[in-house]
């Protein structure tokens, strides 16, 4: 992660801490890589936008030649509508009260919208809410594959898609979240193991009812390598965009491949043997454990080994030197998407650290 | 926490979930008693505005008596002083780079500001960014008091305060945070005298340089009970206006007191003894741990027992009922702070949830 520090210390004089800094060569081999990937395997991109939450970067995956986009929000989707896309897969399965119901009417009058659904009490009152145009809707049944969390059991794929026909819903196919791998070496192969026999029964049901599916979704980053058999038709990864320390952890990306770090300011030292970073929970969310840490250093073994609020506590190991009071350093997330939206932009620059940009994380703050 | 379910089954028809309510009654009993404690005791209120990130919030809390506000960065000290606030300490040892100590100077120019210091480094160069006007910043050291933190040995406080005087800052007091006590049941009480030894020793040693402290001020809301006693001028709590479980915990606040809870709708029901409700990491962030879960549900045993992005885990314990799909619940956090910073406004309401107030999180997303 050399790499980071370089760009840092090209930054540093012109930027305020805490800062998410993006690598835009980097990201860009990121997202060319993954498309490139899911082209020699014949399947579609649909990132999610989750991680960036920005629509610059969704744009930079449409132009690689991502099928459109995936959102975990109807304010996400919102946004990103807003700004031109016009093939949304809200991935969740959504509960259109209050004004959900005619946000997402709407929504599906401007874009190829479609939402997940997995249970029938959804059906009927998404349904509702489309009015005399149901049509207008695709709809696309979550199944699990073992996360156990939502998604119906893959058997009964073709049960909710009948029902959503039977509102005149347009079932499309079929999707799932291969969230349970956990954080061992085989994790992400033994979970993509479950996502394809649970989508290989999924399809079998919808057959059974005389659907045959435009779309067999598969999650995430790190199964990805191994989610290109049929009848995966697509793919929808968040994280490989910027890359971070758990997906490093699992193999799906190695750490020149980050692309996104937090510029962060030692502003105390006091205590031996550890400095006080000026990032927190809110900056970084609490994403780790006492034991592995919740954050790492670009080329230091330190690890930020507590968090508060505005305060990380950076364990500096014997035999390293500790930075000094006023230095800056790039504390790389263990989970990058928590990361962007407790910032108004990103600072974008390049691998030398000279163009500056900041892009603004438009879809931060929607989360209805 | 029954007042929950009541303001939310009045208020339900009217919101798209997740978002954060208040209920405005009983935040305003919390301000109201907060203040009436610290005046019967003869101390100054200054509230942290990290809890609420909100200028309304802060406008009642100076109302009713706080002598100015608490902020955690400079972005959060710019947005309040914009709203009108004139008294300001930003309690956190800032290192003023890149536009930092440009940003430090313009607010010195309209707000009375103090600002944490905790090394000679840093007085040095909030010195340097104050040109020719340094008399127009005051400083307050930090001291540890046993977070081990940041703060530095309470007996170099002196040392600091004459660094500060002899550059022409304005060395008026010192602080610290006794954020070390743990969650066992007399942890307030035990770091709350940590803090005390260590604010007393800290008003000696400016004493040895001939500073006469014009303040000594303490945290937060867990020892408020037991931070009333003489050096003590002034305390800094921010989680009171709120309160949260980990405070109903520690025994600084009860249930009752519980002015807001996130609204959040189950949205799956797949797994036995488990429903999915749409409150996750980005809505509430990633406080508590495994056995204490990640947040509760009022008037339920039930906890949130893991959290994706956009995916509560509710684990509902034999014997309780499962709420149904499409059924909202008030999701009371384990933590407060983290919450409002994921949303744009706050909704406000009260305990009989028939007014709806929109207050915007005016400081979310301004972490530098």
């Amino acid at each position: 992660m050399n790499h980071l520090q370089r760009v840092l210390d090209a930054l540093v004089e012109r930027i305020d801490t805490p800062a998410p800094i993006v690598v835009a060569d980097v990201m860009q081999q990121n997202i060319d890589r993954m498309q490139a990937f899911a082209t020699e395997h014949d399947i579609h991109v649909r990132p999610h936008v989750k991680t960036h939450k920005c629509v610059e970067i969704g744009r930079r995956q449409v132009k690689a030649g991502a099928v459109g986009i995936t959102a975990g929000n109807v304010g996400e989707a919102e946004v990103f509508a807003k700004a031109g896309f016009d093939d949304i897969f809200l991935a969740y399965p959504i509960w259109p009260a209050g004004t959900k119901g005619k946000r997402i009417r709407e929504l599906a009058e401007t874009t190829r919208l479609r939402v997940g659904v997995d249970n029938v009490a959804a059906i009927e009152a998404l349904a509702d809410s489309m009015g005399d145009e149901p049509d207008r809707l695709q709809v696309v049944v979550e199944v699990d594959c073992g996360a156990r969390r939502s998604g119906a059991p893959p058997a009964l794929a073709g049960d909710l898609a009948r029902a959503a026909r039977k509102r005149g819903l347009v079932p499309v196919g079929v999707f799932t979240y291969p969230g349970h791998g956990g954080s061992s070496g085989d994790a992400g192969e033994r979970a993509a193991q479950d996502q394809h026999a649970a989508l290989a029964t999924a399809v079998r049901s919808l057959a059974e009812v005389g659907i045959a599916p435009e779309v067999v979704s598969a999650g995430s980053t790190p199964t990805i390598e191994f989610s290109t058999s049929s009848p995966i038709t697509e793919i929808r990864p968040g994280e490989y965009v910027f890359c971070d320390l758990n997906n490093t952890r699992l193999g799906a990306c190695n750490e020149d491949q980050i692309a996104l770090f937090v510029a962060a300011t030692v502003v105390s030292d006091w205590v031996p043997d550890q400095v006080i970073l000026d990032v927190g929970t809110k900056a970084l969310g609490r994403e780790g454990s006492l034991e592995r840490g919740y954050g790492g250093v670009a080329g230091r073994k330190a690890v930020l080994s507590k968090l508060n609020e505005y305060h990380g506590f950076l364990a500096v190991p014997a035999g390293e030197s500790r930075p000094s009071v006023g230095s800056v350093v790039p504390v790389v997330p263990n989970h990058v998407c928590p990361v962007v939206l407790n910032f108004e932009e990103l600072i974008v620059t390049d691998s030398a650290g000279t163009s500056l940009e900041r892009w603004p994380v438009d879809a931060r703050g929607f989360m209805s």
